[in-house]
């Protein structure tokens, strides 16, 4: 099984005209710039000899001919705004060349290739694949975006397109091939990565309440200060978080707010925002236990009163560990060092993976950079995922 | 010596009725509200016997027909957007009645009276009180609110009147009274406070840089957290600062702000406001060499640059001793508990302060509450405040 380097960069390439900003593209779902990439997409998947179709919510579907078992390969080819031109475009044209090459082997295989819409959340996260899999409600679609999103699947023409459903007893396991979006494939000279899961992430907002008071009049003692309160609180966070960790565990603190926000009044409240990312949902319960006591006790503790609320708690999922072993051992016979990791960012095949055998392989971002038009990956690493998967898919076939 | 208290709390209402807003007034200077008070407060002034004139930048001084020494009472008639009636009106009405006072009881003495125009910093910081020390320079008032404020002294058909100067061989001392701002006296219940001087100020900008990163895909060993760094600093600043202090030293986190402020963004960037107050300067050196030492040492040990600015440096003034003693001796006179303070907020009297003899009252703020609408004092504690005031000032003529 031998894919074509050739072909396979080139339609990255034109792929990434779509919307080109800079080295990066900038396609959010339903821009004209997304709408014209799929069509696109559809003529390239009709002359590798897929039956295409764009359904209603854009999700641009190629079935192979051949009868199942089928494997399906996937991503999403929307951007995020002046995001970077590889992102989700990877996994759906390494679907198209794998695909073709297996056409051109005469293999007899069923490759089926799907490009979601708007896995990057423009109107709805992960729209295409949760339309595809039946867990998306129609009101849904009807409310997104103030109405917005139902607007744009008229302009384009979409509205009475009927929509894509994933075909249970025909596709065998769904393949997802992302770029790391990190730097630890790079940072550990790995060509490969083999994701065990994509973690669960849980979301608390912070806030204290005090008094605002003039800061140059009142005696430290006769405040209520509700910046300081949670400065020591997120120190106090911060400080026992490696303790609760595991080796994957990812925290960030990625925003604080003071309300007056003077520097001559004393804050009358405060906010922060902590997440938590892990693939083991018991060790997110402990942290999430330990952060909710530091919280009490900083609210008894102090003359600030001081609350915490989960705003978001999104179940990760595992990967297929047969599928895994599968790529594994496709990188090895490729001479690709590989490793094992979880995916810290969401991706279509989380939602996938609750309805079929599924797997994802990353390959390396150069300096870990992504939704950015900085983002970028060493052309010999893209052909390398790309080979690597093919042999993984012609393995799995076979057993 | 005594004092009306009817004809003090009827001209403080009365000037409370120039900008009035609910309980408070708006009264910023220059506004309409501002200069009819002025007009009103001339008319005043020319009732009680004084000489009045309104100089260029606003200021209303009534200067006694009488032979110095004179005693100059003063301070400010324009507010703060939305705020308190007593605020700097106080000091002006207790003026205008101890001049009344001292007439009623045909003393001989002089009493000058002066209302300073921007104690408040609408568009100068104490112009008025500048201004009459002959501190300040035409070109800042030029170029104050790009050049807005020239244009309402034209309006207000100031331009060509002169600019009142402090009479050095006249004036023996000044004597400025204000509601306290704190909740000190209040505590202690005491109702007189004698002001040892104007606190020093001085303020830091603590900023540090770090690199924005994917808060799910990048290893917490991999990353710049200038949030996290933030915070740890904030913490050890704010841990340290109790044994740095002495018993009346204030200090202040106002305002944090993270860049880019995501929940799944590590923060690329973060900054601090801290204020530190106290009469001592060489205390507070000490204090801006260790929060120095600890920005540094953030700066070492973290994957972070952090660096500080020094934003603000007000030096404070200490009041005069002597003059602060005759007010503690009229205090007890009038059976009124008062105790020695520093003021944590700056007045007209800290410029002043450098030209001649100056002294300070407070009076009890309720709940310390001021620059808001809900500012207030006990009636009974503006009527005493005025008494000892003019008690203090005819001890200090009779030495």
């Amino acid at each position: 099984m031998q894919i074509s380097s050739e072909r396979l960069i080139a339609d990255l390439r034109a792929l990434a005209e779509f919307g080109r900003c800079g080295t990066g593209v900038d396609r959010p779902a339903f821009s004209d710039a997304d709408i014209l990439a799929r069509r696109w997409l559809e003529g390239r998947m009709a002359e590798a000899g897929l039956e295409t179709s764009i359904d209603r919510v854009g999700n641009v579907f190629g079935k192979s001919p051949a009868a199942g078992p089928a494997l399906l390969f996937g991503s999403h080819t929307d951007s995020v705004p002046r995001g970077g031109w590889l992102d989700g475009a990877l996994g759906v044209i390494y679907g198209l060349e794998i695909a073709r090459a297996f056409a051109d082997a005469k293999s007899g295989a069923a490759i089926d290739v799907i490009a979601f819409q708007d896995e990057e959340g423009a109107h709805l996260p992960c729209l295409g694949s949760r339309s595809f899999c039946e867990e998306l409600e129609n009101r849904e679609i009807d409310s997104a975006s103030g109405g917005h999103l139902l607007e744009l699947i008229a302009e384009h023409g979409l509205a009475g397109a009927a929509p894509t459903h994933l075909d249970r007893s025909r596709t065998r396991a769904y393949l997802e091939a992302h770029i790391e979006q990190g730097p630890r494939l790079e940072a550990k000279a790995k060509r490969i990565g083999i994701v065990t899961g994509i973690v669960s992430i849980r979301r608390f907002r912070v806030r204290a309440e005090g008094q605002a008071d003039h800061a140059g009049t009142t005696p430290m003692d006769m405040r209520k200060d509700a910046g300081a309160a949670l400065i020591h609180l997120a120190h106090a966070m911060l400080d026992e978080m490696p303790r609760l960790a595991g080796p994957d565990t990812v925290w960030n603190c990625g925003n604080v707010v003071f309300e007056p926000g003077a520097a001559n009044v004393v804050p009358s409240a405060s906010e922060l925002i902590l997440e938590v990312r892990d693939a083991e949902g018991r060790r997110l319960d402990q942290i999430e236990e330990r952060i909710m006591a530091l919280v009490s006790a900083a609210d008894r503790h102090s003359q600030v009163s001081v609350a915490a609320t989960k705003t978001a708690d999104v179940d990760g999922i595992a990967m297929d560990s047969e599928l895994g072993k599968h790529i594994a051992d496709a990188a090895k016979e490729n001479g690709a060092p590989s490793m094992s990791m979880p995916s810290g960012a969401g991706h279509d095949a989380m939602i996938l993976a609750r309805h079929l055998p599924s797997a994802m392989l990353f390959i390396p971002s150069i300096g870990g950079r992504s939704h950015d038009i900085t983002e970028d990956t060493d052309e010999a690493d893209i052909i390398l995922g790309c080979q690597v998967l093919a042999h993984a898919a012609a393995s799995i076939l076979t057993t």
